[in-house]
């Protein structure tokens, strides 16, 4: 990011206590953050954020994301069998026996509505429930991005921003994404100090941003769910602000309020 | 990267076996990587690469990295005192008691010509002698990148970058000449496979590369240098093709050898 010399939006900036983004780009490293008093996004664009956002939208009640397979089922054992949902994949896959796998076009309002959703994906829910536990986090992909952006403005906080990745290991997409919430909250505040994954992801937004649906289809991951049979969930996970919500994690569950975020 | 076009060049490519170039971020992803059958090139920029590179050129007859400062001590009392140097810092700062630190500016012919140099610093050395230990290495930075990218290209085979970082986090120097590093060599092999990492740091290197001092005063490690008074270290290690060596670490020492690189 060039210094950008609005002195109207630095003071402002100022006044709000956001002066920086800082970008962990695989769960290992959010584990060695210094994240107090940050206001957290986790991104898992293919395809967490945007099944949460997804099922949030159709009317589900909220989503308990939890570490394990075993975990969820466990769980799911002392919810009442009417109104909860097993849900999950392992290896992109929806796991036996479970309700719904992790493809945002299984979670319509009609098997959605009104459920508890018990969520066990690969990546996103041992960030969520694991490493960043007890540590109130919004959620964000392509789908929500210009909410969540608003959200953290409104909020005004510092800001850390975790990618699931993909087992560990560094993915295009959610880099990508997260580079996108960086650019945007940058765009409106001058002089707001980057870290240098955020730099590097911020600038990957501003070249290739524009077409979501092509890095999608370029990263690893996106190329192995094409191979799974999962194509039509790329051009789902890449459509901008197509759920304008803000999925929140909060004492265990994500719902998505509808107040405004910052009272939150 | 966009795919291309030129057959020729596919074909070369096949039969070389030069077909993919993973870029690890971290010493930590490099472990967990498939790093058999690979060229390896290690990248610290902000210092250590820039450092070696010129100690070599400036006549030192090798370098020995080691992974903390106390194994530099135990091994420097088993050298003849009169041809050997101690090296290295900590936290950007020459180790007390130490010859040299881990400026590259303090290299010069006159003090490290036919000496030995045992190198310990934060993030290269426990990089090559503990984490890759075993593995021949490239040394690589912007002050050799040409003569690396030659060398990988007559390798032919398969190319791992692992970047050094800082303690462990990612950082935008080492990520960026990486990205150099492989958008050379894409852009001479058609059809060349990036993983994320790559795909990522080879487009920063294209928006960015044709100023690597912007990059190094941009980066997180680069303000610190400066903080620390080493800005004129800088240009230094941004000065592409400087020196036009590739440092290879065999057996546990680090030399330039005057044949092809293809011998090695």
């Amino acid at each position: 990011m060039s210094p950008r010399s609005s002195k109207l939006a630095a003071a402002a900036t100022e006044e709000r206590g956001l002066k920086r983004i800082d970008l962990y780009l695989t769960p290992a490293a959010a584990e060695r953050a210094p994240l107090e008093g940050r206001s957290i996004a986790v991104v898992d664009v293919l395809r967490s954020s945007t099944t949460i956002a997804w099922a949030l939208k159709n009317g589900a009640a909220k989503v308990i994301p939890v570490e394990t397979v075993e975990e969820a089922t466990r769980l799911a054992h002392t919810l009442d069998a009417k109104t909860r949902l097993l849900c999950g994949e392992r290896d992109g896959r929806k796991v036996g026996g479970f309700d719904l796998g992790n493809s945002p076009r299984e979670y319509t309002r009609e098997r959605v509505e009104g459920k508890t959703l018990v969520f066990a994906s690969t990546n996103a829910s041992p960030l969520m429930a694991g490493v960043l536990a007890g540590q109130p986090q919004r959620i964000l992909g392509y789908v929500n991005l210009g909410a969540v952006v608003d959200a953290l403005w409104k909020e005004g906080a510092d800001v850390a921003i975790v990618c699931a990745g993909r087992v560990g290991r560094f993915s295009l997409e959610d880099a990508a994404c997260a580079g996108a919430l960086a650019r945007r909250l940058a765009d409106r505040a001058a002089g707001l100090a980057l870290n240098d994954a955020a730099e590097m992801a911020a600038e990957y937004d501003r070249t290739h941003g524009a077409d979501p649906e092509g890095i999608l289809r370029r990263s690893e991951h996106g190329r192995y769910l094409i191979e799974l049979g999962f194509e039509e969930d790329l051009p789902v996970c890449a459509a901008v602000d197509q759920v304008p919500l803000v999925p929140i994690l909060k004492d265990g569950r994500i719902t998505a309020p509808v107040s405004t975020p910052a009272s939150v």
